[in-house]
């Protein structure tokens, strides 16, 4: 959301959509004052298991000047299915990226629509992404790798006409974390330690 | 892994780091008969709970030639920590991305090892997202929304020299699908439907 969102729904309802606006607003206010506040490190550990299947454990990150620990450490099993040589232990990693992409504009939107006064009701999304597997099995050289195209469907209903209700998507779209990186990338480093 | 690197292990052991190679080739020259086979579309639906905390699920996906579902549906959680004014039911979204980056690594460097004839004891990453979220706050029109910088750091232990477990790494990484995406972009459609 921008400055001018929040600001316009000061004197509205603290709290709409479950969204504590008046914490969202004193965390914009604090960010404005100290900008060197909005640095974050985000972190994950991963360990293999076996074959394709490994663990990724989000626990700690660094934020507002500080170490910081999540209220409890989450882990999520990866794997592939029978019919990719897997065992289907998880997700694919690639659709743990699809996940990621849906939950991050449907965060920013309910932000968005309780700094704009709108009242949410349903807030559905089904996200898609078509890849050919002859890019990354190596057998076809024309073939990326990754997502050739992905597709994400919102169903939203509120108490606001439909375009205002698009318009949330809009915002959203616009200030997403995880919809820059994905249609925009971001530069990766890989280092190996081989102890 | 490439073409070459399944042929060159076809005589070894036929279960190595937990991959059956021999089902790894197998889905290699079914996949070289039949192209077709390898296109995939991978889903995730996911469902607005209250403010930043919304719900995923991972059940069902497209691949060689019909509808396909997992073993079991994946459910999972996403929403920001307090300090970013939600309840930290889950990962941000931002981190399950991360994750997701972490697990594509690691699962194509088990199978590449494998039909290279090395056995892995040991693969382990940390992967760090530095972001400043002037951007997503809208507070600073020149920072972007999403990670400025990524860093994996592997720790690999197997029967093969430094290099070659080095070389794991970097043939994983020109065959994954998420590193593809995230360091390249992927096109992203979003449709919104308002009843």
């Amino acid at each position: 959301m921008t400055t001018t969102d929040m600001t316009a729904a000061d004197a509205g309802s603290p709290v709409r959509n479950g969204v504590d606006t008046a914490t969202l607003f004193a965390t914009l206010d604090a960010v404005k004052q100290a900008p060197e506040a909005a640095r974050f490190q985000f972190r994950a550990r991963n360990e293999w298991v076996s074959g394709t299947h490994n663990r990724s454990t989000i626990a700690d990150y660094f934020g507002v000047g500080e170490e910081r620990a999540h209220e409890r450490t989450f882990v999520f099993d990866a794997d592939h299915p029978a019919v990719l040589a897997g065992q289907d232990h998880g997700p694919t990693p690639a659709e743990f990226l699809l996940q990621a992409l849906a939950a991050c504009l449907t965060s920013g939107l309910a932000n968005i629509a309780a700094a704009r006064k709108i009242t949410l009701t349903e807030v559905r999304s089904t996200i898609t992404g078509d890849i050919d597997l002859n890019g990354i099995l190596g057998l076809n050289p024309a073939v990326r790798n990754g997502y050739q195209q992905i597709t994400v469907r919102f169903t939203i209903k509120g108490d606001a006409p439909a375009g205002q209700l698009r318009e949330l998507v809009d915002q959203s779209r616009a200030r997403s974390a995880v919809y820059d990186v994905i249609t925009n990338g971001a530069p990766v480093a890989i280092e190996v330690d081989t102890p």
